[in-house]
């Protein structure tokens, strides 16, 4: 899994900068643990869609996520605003495991950090279908 | 209530940067209808938040939210960068009511717009309290 | 709009148990205001899912939210759990006005109320399409 | 971490019933994948209150998230009733990791499970502080 001392920006390729939201922070007054993970669905699907290489309206193919984590160094809260880094970990025949970075505003030590695993699909049946070439080439572009 | 015909930029003072996120998206692949007011709640406490009107951990009082409505014109959706308007259209002793627009990247027409309503309360009989000659100032300056 | 002061179960015809969730509380320890609305949009498709009104997957209409409100009388919070009372104020040729009410547990009075509007479109075209007979004796049952 | 072939009702201690909501379904028609954090946010803390381990409001500690993480076996969606299982895997003198299942109405293997680390700290220093006796038996009740 990921590693136990925070990354650093360094450890990324590409970022997101997400903008948080009043009820984003819970009871304690700082980003409730699950928002992490909405942030973690956005950066991903932003670079998939940029690149082409999700369609999920009519692909014949969509990616399903079979697993998350998250480590929490600091808090993050509303009104921050987020840097989300992001790469690919690992690229396999149907599988990218992904490592994200969640920044808080310029800092350079992640606040928190997770992955997240997607297998590619068929839309209907569900079953692991291959990443196309073109598609791997784009991901590589993560690594 | 709201007009029925969306309401343009010129119609809001202060204008906040919203990102969207992919889980904004429902089964419809759009922004869910309650997404909207995780918006409204947002560029009014970003407002609140930077004049120092509200200090939610520990002032005396607090605003709690009496009535909300949204009226919905066309469809927003993750990847969409939202421009949120606000004003102030009715200033009471203890009440604000806020109107808000939710404009589409640089569209001039709101995709959507609704109002807010504020009452000002002590933190813990949660009983009505006139908001104090300085914020109403700082309010002022959203009409 | 909906009337000022709260409705009671008597104004209801179905009813919905809809249980809370720890990150329903915001910073107030109440639970957050865009959240009504999330209990608004289960109770409304439960019913359409349940009469068989909705095929939200391959219908080839499905219904687009045009106008939301909703009037906050007490808060709610979790672990509170919510009977959320539905029935139809006004059916249109395609559109549906539902009233919808929040009741804490045993409560008589509701907690909120709010009404939530329904166009029915064309999947496609997102044109307005008459309800079908069939449908609307179905939507009637709640008047 | 949690082992990579589903859990069934036998591995957990108490369980929590959780009805789904509408917009717990995102643009694949399933449950979201950070909706699953929400429910395990839920199990836990419903226990926490019920025992009176966690005073959210005034308690002098409070339990911070360091880490979480998710397996997803097979689709939940919105209107499934969830059936949430809960037990603490290790208690920590200052920690406690939780393992939560989660089964589809009476489903005997679960659709998602996954752990929840909680560090009790102080409220104000957020430093760790060790869990009281009574608490420890109260949470030792999980195991």
């Amino acid at each position: 899994m990921v590693k136990n001392k925070p990354s650093t920006r360094d450890d990324y390729i590409v970022f997101s900068t997400i903008t948080t939201r009043w009820f984003d922070n819970d009871v304690y007054g700082h980003m409730n643990n699950t928002i992490h993970y909405q942030l973690f669905d956005t950066v991903v699907h932003e670079y998939l869609l940029k690149q082409g290489i999700l369609n999920s309206e009519s692909g014949s193919t969509v990616f399903l996520v079979v697993e998350t984590g998250c480590k929490y160094f600091s808090e993050l809260a509303f009104p921050d605003v987020i840097s989300a880094g992001l790469k690919v970990r690992k690229l396999g025949s149907s599988s990218v495991i992904y490592d994200i970075g969640l920044f808080r505003g310029d800092a350079v030590q992640a606040s928190a950090q997770g992955h997240f695993v997607h297998v590619n699909v068929d839309r209907v049946t569900r079953r692991p279908v291959n990443i196309t070439d073109e598609n791997r080439d784009k991901l590589k572009l993560l690594m």
